[in-house]
């Protein structure tokens, strides 16, 4: 069975891209060994390249009370939720390096309420998930039960903008057939 | 009844924001007459605000063959079915206004199928709605589906993203329970 | 584009219709001014549109300690789930005009759990949405739940009623893609 | 384990009944040798009753293309799917008699994409399900399948409305909690 | 109507089958007067013949603290979830002749919360028809209200496995089109 | 974090299980290097055991048209379907290896719909997750849109045992949490 394409779209050469989205597309390659897919299929789209990375960044990559683990624990079992091919496989790589554990991004994904994770980090990942499928009925219960659990306001916004970042990202991979690297299947493994 | 603040969590002032952010949402007030709250409850977290708006702008004010007022249906439509009250309400007025027809938001909220628009534009809202619930089954036939309808690739790509942009802006209004400003239920409507 | 017809099924001229139905429809006409098209659309058949609207009026017309006003939002508020144009936009604006309130129909149409609606009325509309939805899990802590908000067994049994009668109307609705008189979009809006 | 009552809901005395709903309820009683609790349950409401009698009368006793046998069928297969005891083993019962055949009701109400009844029979019960359950979705293409069985547009509007009705019907049993009577479940079975 | 065949797939003669098969199919029929059809459509695999009837009797036949007729009752209710008319209807004999009660099968399966069964038993069929739908979800809370009931950790076992072995068996039904045996539709009725 | 148990319900010592089950798990024990915690966790029920390990048998080990990689295909897409962390690990190491590529168990869990396998089997997949979701819906059309893939009536059997015997089997793990042993996770991704 011969490989799919990286995208159902057609994505531009490296070379032709804006400077800018060039250079941060050549810094994760010169960072990680290969370019994740996700930034060759968005740079489609210079504009949106440059809006959904700002998103993403200001999301994952920014102080807070949520580990960096924990943060890719709402992307992985969302993701896996949403049938999101790319986002479980890439974002369980990076879970499994950020949490030093070979295992839980399988777990998470599968079945987040069967996971080697904390009472408090299962209460994390149920909010993100009613906000990512019933956010309409998200009310005070919801906010009192992630307070009973030491979670603040700030981390409340935290975990219902990533499960909605990642949204709105599982429906653009799904809808271009985003192909996850073949990298990622093994990283953090060992 | 007393009317609900504008969001759970607290906003703001104006006057606190950073420069780019209050220049943003002074020229807005400006223009309008009145600040959407969107602009105040998301300005609580000043890097998000400005990659959520520049995602908006890059999708929903650029040139393009879908029509404003056609990117407003997509809008309208998966708003109310993730029963999101600000966005229905707002983006219904936007909607009004761009397609200059009082009636075709509510109709397009409440159920598309049975709006006065064309059978080409309910084949764009019937994948506007397979991208916000079922994108882990968008294929080919999708694709084709809309190609007979004279959408192009880019186009397709269009309507998916606004879909999936708005899907996450859903889940945030109804997190944060935001409230439409008055303003928007009347604009349009005579 | 041009509107869609009132109905999918043909419908009778006024002056054909038996002197009752031909009547009481002269007489709504007198009174509002427009004749609402589910007059005509279920004039078609008079015996089942005598039984329609006696029931319609045993339900919506008579004394009992729920306000009008409420009845009318149990009909706007499952109309929206079941997706029924007509119901939404006819009974929307009697919910405005009844309650007084411009904004109300629209907010308790898209999602009543964030409508400035009482506690008690939040209530009610749960039960109308369960009875809507999930009526063969209704049991006695639905009834005590409504209970501890002051509804009596009298008001269980209409609120339960309003929902089943107006998921008949909705499928009814549906069916003809009977279509909402223009006059209603702006009724009591200001 | 004692038998539950006829319904959650208080019942009046047949005695205590206006004149035409006890005449009603007698002459019945006359003809089947026992009340249906139906008749007992909905006379607490005399209004709601007369008109719940008269809409079912003209949906189910009038003359029309599609036999009395195919009518209770509808009804058996969309309340078995919301779960209505009462509405299966009454209109079971009804059917069994009116189709001469001691199996068909059991059949059609599990499932009746596998029940003794013709392909036309079972394009009739796929419309009636998509009335009782996506009647949002209903379009031409669901009339034409009809049609393409040798329905017309009459029985299009009995078949919808015969399931619209019953989800009424079934909803208030539900609620009320309506008790099959014991004579139900045999009769026709032999 | 002719009657549809007793599957989908060709069935064995009996003559042809394996010695160990035949005598057990020759042994049932013996006993209840004629050869209830999963045993000949199943037994086209004789291995998986042996391997379901083995399962089978684990469950059902062996002592323990759930009755008989309750084993029957977790296959009845969550057979008729499934929509197999194979498994509801010889199960459903089956129950009313171990309850000694006429009217329990048909209760059960159309809406257990209403049948004339003990609290105690309707916990046990909410469980089972949580395995039958929700099993990813079930947790501690699930087994202490079991418990409360007084059911043990063997009960609930016992509960889990009989819903999830015939959850297979329903769908084993349903894609054979397993016609139920005329037989069981009267039995233990009167 | 402390690892779960293998179980919810205690697992008994190899040592005192019934000789052929003690003998059938040091033989495993044997050839992988470690014994799965199915067999631990389903010996505390010999006779069940007996019979699970007996269908397993009939349905993977067997000769047939389905290639052991395609078996092992099915069991792991409606499993992740079914959210059960032990089959999605451990049937994905057994599809890694069979198939020999890494990468294949990852994508046909997440969404085999976008996985590098062949149309046909992706009409396998989705007959098995027909079965696993929709099986009272299976009909002749699902059988003719595997024939045109080339599957014979066999084959449809045995995709559809295998998707309701893992059906039975997820539910299984479910209940128990049943804890995938570590060794799988990295099984045939190199």
């Amino acid at each position: 069975m011969s490989k799919a394409p990286i995208s159902r779209f057609s994505t531009p050469e490296i070379a032709d891209l804006p400077e800018d989205i060039r250079t941060r597309i050549l810094a994760v390659q010169e960072k990680s060994g290969f370019v994740p897919n996700v930034f060759l299929v968005l740079a489609r789209r210079p504009d949106e390249f440059r809006a959904f990375f700002a998103y993403h960044d200001a999301l994952m990559d920014k102080p807070g009370k949520l580990t960096k683990a924990e943060r890719e624990m709402i992307v992985v079992a969302t993701s896996n939720a949403n049938q999101c091919q790319y986002c479980v496989v890439a974002h369980g790589a990076i879970l499994r390096i950020r949490a030093k554990d070979p295992l839980i991004a399988d777990q998470v994904a599968i079945n987040y309420r069967k996971a080697d994770i904390t009472d408090r980090q299962k209460a994390m990942l149920d909010f993100a998930m009613t906000v990512a499928f019933e956010a309409y009925a998200v009310d005070d219960a919801d906010l009192a039960q992630l307070r009973s659990h030491g979670f603040s306001e700030e981390d409340a916004w935290d975990i219902a903008a990533i499960a909605a970042f990642f949204g709105m990202s599982n429906r653009l991979a799904n809808v271009t057939n985003m192909r996850p690297n073949d990298e990622f299947y093994t990283m953090g493994r060992t």
